[in-house]
């Protein structure tokens, strides 16, 4: 079972973190196929930059020393994502930088939210962006869904949803319609989810009249699998040159991911976002039959995130967040997912007496330089008793050591009970039994 | 250059990044040969975990939410090492794990130390740990040593040399002496390096007498390649069954790892180790010609430091530490590591017009498809713009797709200028160009 802490910190046993760093090297392994280069920044930031983005609500974590002898580490936090640490890594760096920059990060992020199914306290992120000088094209908005689909459809996971919107189509939208608080009525359309369509279509009445409400939700209804959603836009006649712009890079995005299996990607124009600094593109994904834990991924394009050290420099970018632990949390710590054992080891070597340990370490030392994971038993008990840790560690293989005679080894597959003799030099484990494997209940 | 922060964060460029990612993999690798586990703890501790251990003075990191509405968060800190934490772990899932447990856990730990070469307030640790149930053999001491040995001469470091010491070694001979405060003296040896060798005698009598004084300093004085110490230590005739017993646990350690290159492993006896949870062997490695950034790995036996919820059980640990971080700040930080590039990509697919962008992504799939890292250039520019930037981020290969003609590819080799058709489904690229590779310099 997985640990669950009430506060809201998940850890896992071995046999469920051998699932989780099976998740990390494949997504890490495609990330770098997509020609992402890894950067691992600093947990802590300066409170101001953290802050800065908007996002007092999530419930920065404040670090203070316990005896604090000055104001050395004042104003630092943890960072509650990956994308506002690297936005300021690229306005100190940019000089050093060969744009556009594409890096994967893989690392914890922590928000100190009330905890719940899908929320956790500290929780791992695998983000991709990329980010360019002064310009970058629409291409990597259009390229970015096809890398996270390609990566989630390799993994155990349900079927991934991708909705895809785009802010300037909302807001150019709600410019054309007159709306004067464009990021209010963003926010409040946001919550559709949350608060369903009276509750938005309520809370839109303070600012804005029914013909204009109406407008609004019927944007936030259109829904398409393909570039078609541009027709119905059309159709609610309202017209800015901003919507035309979010429009034409909707449709650049939807077509340009016309090759994705179907349901992979979807027009979904209620999709908000709730970071304040997504200027363009905006993506959610949603797993099939977990939609009530809220988007597994998610992202989009931000323009003005990054300014250099002099605030000069401009830096666009895009990018998207699989939130691994949030997958994790339901599909581990609802045992869907487990591994194949409890350890990397695939051949204990059995230890007969103390004198045999040289002959015993020889056999390890043998396995090892050809990469099969192994351990020596540390004590010399009856092998029932070392079979048994074997078995219990879910290790595939036990080995003994030069008992049928000198240089005559055997091998014990303790799943079929065959016992073979075996050369240290040579001997190969079953392909599946190598290493641990994934288990899907 | 890498970013050294004032305040003791670290961060690296892609091209040191890909460095220390090199290592990180090599490592963890080198752990699972070995039948280390992973695992992956919070980083968020109750601060009674973390001041339980008598470590208050390794400035903790307290942290408090930035809007609390009350108390749930108060009393967490960010671990100062993996121990104290897997410790805990182990106290709180026994019943669930298989004894004797041997994990392997690399992630950050948080000093709120004044920042200096080789000490960051934010580094990476990478922890080996065994934990038994009642009881754990000296076979763990003895093989910690060699696994170090082997992982560290993998890497592209100076050569580490081990000392080893015993605390019961330590504590036997000052009780054997009379010594009332074996703690107090403990702690004063081990300032040794820093204070020198008058400055200990002197801080030593405040409480001890010269001839104690004196033995106690020879003692500490005592460093052999071999097990040959244990007859040194006979000679200042002091005796103590605690001392006996220590020696006896050293002499094993020694020999056992006498199969160590020359200078692998070295008797100690003025090694100590700060915390206070060490109850036998202990272990401090200095890496040649960087020994004023202290140790570079450390650990040792602790055979109280867990106990279960019930605080019944008993589970004695060894483990050791690699200072990751201390390691690479100095050897990529002082510019003698780098990366061969600052990207995984090994091929750029040019790009000639908007129109053959599925062609040249249909080579890049073809490429990904058999693990090589591809990108697609993102604009249809000239190709000498397109060549400069993989020749910037060091990709070696471009790939022109289809321009001599339908199904006909070329692939020029950057660094050879040589330009040769291709086939996507078969070419490969040279064994030392597929990935980036450790420059030393």
């Amino acid at each position: 079972m997985a640990r669950k802490s009430k506060t809201g910190f998940l850890e896992w046993l071995p046999q469920q973190q051998l699932v989780q760093n099976a998740f990390l090297d494949r997504i890490r392994d495609r990330f770098e196929r997509f020609g992402f280069t890894p950067l691992h920044l600093r947990a802590v930031e300066p409170l101001d930059v953290l802050l800065a983005k908007g996002e007092t609500d999530k419930e920065i974590y404040v670090l203070k020393r316990l005896h604090a002898d000055g104001d050395s580490d004042a104003g630092l936090g943890l960072h509650y994502d990956l994308t506002v640490p690297f936005a300021r890594f690229i306005g100190e760096n940019a000089g050093q930088l060969t744009f556009p920059v594409k890096r994967y990060q893989i690392q914890p992020a922590w928000r100190g939210e009330r905890p719940q199914k899908g929320r956790y306290r500290e929780f791992i992120q695998a983000d991709i962006d990329v980010v360019g000088r002064d310009k970058l094209p629409l291409h990597f908005d259009i390229e970015l869904p096809s890398v996270l689909i390609d990566i989630l459809d390799s993994l155990p996971v349900p079927p991934v949803t991708l909705l895809v919107n785009n802010r300037k189509l909302m807001e150019g939208f709600y410019r054309g319609l007159g709306v004067e608080d464009v990021h209010q009525t963003l926010r409040i359309v946001d919550k559709i989810d949350k608060v369903g369509r009276d509750g938005v279509r309520k809370m839109l009445g303070a600012h804005l009249d029914e013909t204009t409400i109406d407008k609004v939700i019927a944007l936030s209804e259109i829904r398409t699998t393909d570039a078609s959603f541009a027709e119905q836009v059309r159709a609610l006649g309202v017209s800015h040159p901003m919507l035309d712009e979010g429009v034409a890079e909707l449709v650049a995005v939807m077509e340009g991911n016309a090759h994705l299996r179907e349901g992979a990607i979807v027009a979904d124009l209620r999709i908000a976002r709730g970071f304040d600094y997504y200027t363009g593109t905006v993506y959610e994904g949603m797993m099939a039959g977990f939609e009530s834990i809220g988007s597994v991924c998610s992202g989009g394009r931000y323009d003005n995130l990054v300014s250099d050290a002099g605030g000069k420099g401009r830096f666009p970018g895009v990018g998207v967040s699989i939130g691994v632990t949030r997958i994790l949390g339901v599909l581990i710590g609802d045992g869907r997912l487990t591994g194949s054992r409890q350890t990397p080891t695939a051949v204990l070597v059995a230890l007969n007496s103390d004198a045999d340990r040289p002959r015993a370490y020889a056999v390890a030392r043998a396995l090892r330089e050809r990469g099969i994971a192994t351990e020596v038993f540390h004590e010399p008990l009856k092998y029932g008793k070392q079979i048994r840790y074997a078995d219990r560690k879910g290790i595939p293989y036990v080995w003994f050591p030069e008992t049928a005679g000198a240089g005559v080894h055997e091998v014990r597959d303790l799943q079929s009970g065959e016992q073979v003799a075996a050369d240290p030099a040579t001997w190969e484990p079953a392909a599946d039994k190598a290493t641990p494997s994934i288990l899907e209940t």
